[in-house]
């Protein structure tokens, strides 16, 4: 239980029958090694090789903040003038098989690495690494809390500037000063807003178009702070709505409701998504139920698991993912309500607080 | 004089010795095509093989946007129960020597390539790509003014807000709601506001810090509009400064023109870095001029070419690119300069026109 994300990754080393591993992501280092950084084009890497201890590879700007920050104390530089790979000889011809994020890791710097290596076998650890990231730990689901109420907080102190005629991106620029004010790092993906027949498109861009009286107002948004990510959908009416659009806004209230009520470890993930999907269904708009259910949310707002029809892959206790089933009608209008939930020993914690029952904006 | 993009680039199938280059980088997509997209992990491609018409492969999704944006008209999709690499069955066994982006590819989907392509050479062309970008057109060089003017109004507007105890992270807030509010599409990267000492850093981050009189203010900041960035710093002085700041400031200033004065068709990128660097040095601060004078500048906020000493590649008409000295001492404060520069037939155009000379700003 007290095994430390790094522990586990090392004993992957013999149940893979790895010699060693390379982790090149950033977003994996921080997770492994609490040194959160972008090194844009630069080299950043940890390895870790059987029987030695782990090694960091930073920027020679970094090493100051890695060294504050990473539990791995023996770290390595190399400057701008340097050849990184150069740090690898210590290794040459002595690696046989060696693991790295084969969906991270670039053609080029592969080649590199080969040479540098001499005649290792790349596997792919990207699937190891995505599992172990899945079950998060208490502290995680604090930030994740925290994420969450910067961005509920965000979405209270936005909606005051609701009114006949504010456009679209006046309220994503409204909502993402309020986000900055409020101390998160900023947007966890583009702040979504969209009004009337636009909300009708799961992809829609914010525009210039002017609120009015009988639309519906969707805010898709969310921030990353203290290194990890929030994500949360509330569709409201500004004033009167048709009564299709009230019917489609119950509906996928239900489907949201159904799906969290289906959480619980040992299901699969298809069994979330259907369980929302028939619902949209049994209302006759299954086809307008256009994407997934929802998404794993953690460092990454998106990361793994997919909750998708076809996942058969079971949920455990600590997995964090999105529910956000949604109905969309060309011309007219759609809802999506998204919750961020975490699973626990016997089901579930919703951890967004949002209310969800249809609210109805007025000038 | 009247080529596209596409058509030198698939000049350079016989050039290159290639019997196919594959594009998978959405920004060369964009250059080449026109469609703008984000793909996120779906498979969007370029596929140009000799004697054949042009290829864009994009998800199911996009197919609408891709057609009324591309110039390429012949377009094939994929659902996401697809697999995409299908679509190259065609090719198979037929294409000898494949140019990619090898600092793009990934090598998952390089090894989906290889598979699905036969025994296909991958050589790569990401040079190539970078060598067509670096020369702008008109219309190029009228996106990237706009991008400018855009940001240079969010510096003015933003600026009212500059009071004593406004923090970093407001007035972070305020620059990007303007940049938004202009219509900006967003920033081109992290915003920078830096206060008093904390611009001494040349990587700081925006904080809690509150603004007081006699600090340097630094705003480093930019935008993406119609498919292109902009990127401008100015430093300003809150109420009296030291002396020492002001000729840190004076000298940065005479290093950002002695710069500008030396750009012209056939000098080196290197040349421009000495220019500024001769004035810092002879001012007795060539130790606190930490990085490179620059870099360039168009779809990518940060491309080709890099300006460094090093860097003995020929600047060439029609290449946009920063210049931006900095002299940064720690405790006291640093000043940084940026303007973003055409090479133009016989010299140089400012693209940027926000003052330069030491403005005081007061409560």
């Amino acid at each position: 239980m007290n095994q430390t994300p790094l522990s586990r990754l090392e004993a992957g080393l013999s149940t893979q029958g790895l010699d060693a591993m390379l982790i090149t992501d950033p977003k994996h280092i921080y997770y492994l090694t609490g040194f959160a950084s972008n090194p844009h084009e630069r080299f950043l890497g940890l390895v870790l090789a059987r029987g030695e201890d782990p090694l960091l590879i930073v920027p020679a700007l970094d090493e100051e903040a890695a060294a504050a920050a990473s539990s791995v104390s023996n770290i390595a530089t190399h400057s701008d003038t340097d050849n990184p790979y150069a740090l690898f000889e210590r290794y040459q011809g002595r690696l046989g098989r060696v693991g790295l994020e084969k969906e991270y890791v670039t053609v080029a710097r592969y080649e590199q690495l080969t040479t540098a290596l001499g005649a290792a076998n790349f596997e792919d650890v990207g699937p190891l690494l995505r599992t172990l990231r899945v079950k998060k730990t208490p502290d995680e689901v604090a930030r994740i809390r925290h994420a969450i109420h910067l961005i509920e907080e965000t979405l209270r102190q936005g909606l005051s500037h609701v009114r006949t005629g504010v456009t679209e991106i006046e309220l994503v620029a409204e909502m993402e000063y309020q986000m900055k004010k409020l101390g998160a790092d900023g947007p966890s993906f583009d702040t979504m807003v969209l009004t009337g027949p636009k909300t009708g498109l799961p992809h829609g861009t914010p525009g210039e178009r002017k609120l009015q009286h009988g639309d519906l107002l969707m805010f898709d948004m969310g921030v990353y702070a203290g290194g990890y990510a929030s994500d949360i959908t509330r569709t409201f009416a500004f004033g009167d709505i048709s009564p299709e659009l009230k019917t489609i806004y119950n509906t996928v209230l239900a489907a949201n409701e159904a799906a969290i009520r289906a959480v619980k470890p040992g299901v699969t993930c298809a069994d979330i998504d259907r369980a929302a999907r028939q619902v949209t269904e049994e209302a006759g708009y299954g086809e307008r139920f256009l994407h997934r259910v929802g998404h794993g949310m953690g460092i990454d707002v998106h990361e793994y698991p997919s909750l998708h029809g076809q996942n058969m892959d079971i949920l455990e206790e600590g997995t964090v993912f999105t529910i956000e089933p949604g109905i969309y009608v060309t011309g007219a209008g759609g809802v999506r309500i998204e919750d961020d939930v975490l699973v626990t020993e016997n089901g579930v914690e919703v951890l967004t607080t949002y209310p969800k029952e249809l609210h109805i904006l007025t000038d």
